[in-house]
């Protein structure tokens, strides 16, 4: 399909206004429970510096914060070089409304060269295909649920909220856009947040939840995520701790030739 | 000891030079290969938040990216809130000299309270004691290596750069101020950096490193640093990936009573 029209593209669309702003929207179908899902403001601010005209190199890491609901509406960007250097760039970004700073981010870019490289960790194992796994089916969630193609080995989104604290919060899963869109490094960004707060898969019981601060490091060049084109990208995803208000989630994204395309880092505020 | 007589404080002392704004410096006993130990510059970042006026909260995430090498000598620092809501606080922070920016970074701070809480992930079982270990030396180390007593259970840095590549670079340790400090905030997210580069011990060569951009988590509240006081925390620190010119590396830094006092992840670039 053309992505000009996919529903992620009119959510990362940025109208210049002058330089280093950007004038950017809310999009029904990437809502959460309240204002836009997490993973579509990272895309949003990351594509801001993507598309500036000194951007150098591409994706090696993104912090996003969190500071205020972002309201559904229009938004203002501005994405500023803090420094350029010969194979790194460093991005400042904030995102406001009304003049509030709704969000901040930090990016950094650099061109790659070919070194030794050598995986050290590697995605689990006898995880059955994608195509094998039923599409998750979420009645009543938020439209950002149904813009991903999710199917959970592990770690689903429980079907019950009887309280049940479990041993652990660990998801395997394969995710893709829906509908399919060839990955690229805005859509990893977002993708990076595509899991249900470890405290939900943890306790089993509802809570309160908001990403704060949330780091991707990206392992894949444009080249992987061109091979990986439109299919099934397989996710885990843990949490290490849960602690008066906060709990921390480390996820991974891999190829499905089992290539390291993203770890992300999260902590979210929860309030029972 | 008093702590301002420590070397700790000493590195991380400020100036206010007006609103928003610091005056620092570098110091010898945090010197890397070239510049400032990138952990002392987390710390002094982190610390103009903490010496602010209008700080509310203590950390909860903190992220530094390392935009140019910083020159022996003075620096100016920038630490501006950038949204104050009811529990949280959001800073951006710029690190300058001669008004080319060499670091920035983001903080969020928070005010706690008590919910249920949990851990998920546990301590290396089986470390023995730090006092049943050796310190490490290593004679011609920069600066910095003195300035914290490392005693490692595994993933030391190697005795001969043999280029034997290692099938993980997996670091046990436990780590402490030299001379000892109790432990706060500032001196935690300077310790999150205090492991040797992950590829030094993959590979056993040397190869040009230099982080990238470095996240860490704050588990731990005031409290818990309290009782922590001067004794070694137990860290861990692993990789997922090395891949054309960059590497990432979580690590988490425990209590010696294992509780997750932070977990931090950086993406490291390097060079053959």
């Amino acid at each position: 399909m053309h992505t000009d029209s996919h529903p992620f593209d009119a959510a990362i669309r940025l109208v210049p206004e002058g330089e280093n702003r950007y004038r950017g929207g809310t999009a029904a179908a990437y809502g959460n429970m309240v204002g836009p899902y997490g993973g579509i403001t990272c895309a949003v601010m990351l594509q801001a510096v993507l598309a500036h005209p000194q951007r150098q190199g591409d994706p090696i890491a993104l912090t996003v914060n969190f500071a205020a609901p972002i309201a559904d509406g229009v938004f203002d960007i501005e994405a500023r070089p803090a420094r350029t250097n010969r194979s790194t760039q460093h991005w400042t970004v904030q995102l406001s409304q009304q003049d509030a700073i709704a969000a901040t981010a930090t990016a950094v870019l650099a061109t790659r060269r070919e070194t030794w490289s050598a995986p050290e960790a590697a995605p689990p194992s006898q995880m059955p295909p994608a195509s094998t796994l039923e599409r998750t089916s979420l009645p009543g969630a938020p439209a950002w649920v149904r813009a991903y193609d999710l199917r959970f080995v592990e770690g689903g989104m429980p079907t019950s909220f009887d309280g049940r604290e479990q041993p652990h919060s660990r998801t395997e899963a394969w995710v893709r856009d829906d509908p399919p869109r060839p990955l690229d490094f805005a859509s990893l960004a977002a993708l990076a947040d595509s899991f249900f707060p470890r405290i939900f898969l943890r306790r089993r019981t509802f809570a309160l939840v908001g990403t704060v601060s949330l780091t991707t490091f990206f392992h894949a060049d444009a080249t992987m995520l061109v091979e990986q084109a439109d299919r099934h990208v397989l996710c885990t995803a843990r949490a290490l701790n849960f602690r008066n208000g906060f709990f921390d989630q480390s996820a991974e994204i891999w190829s499905d030739d089992a290539r390291l395309l993203a770890s992300s880092h999260q902590i979210v505020y929860y309030r029972e």
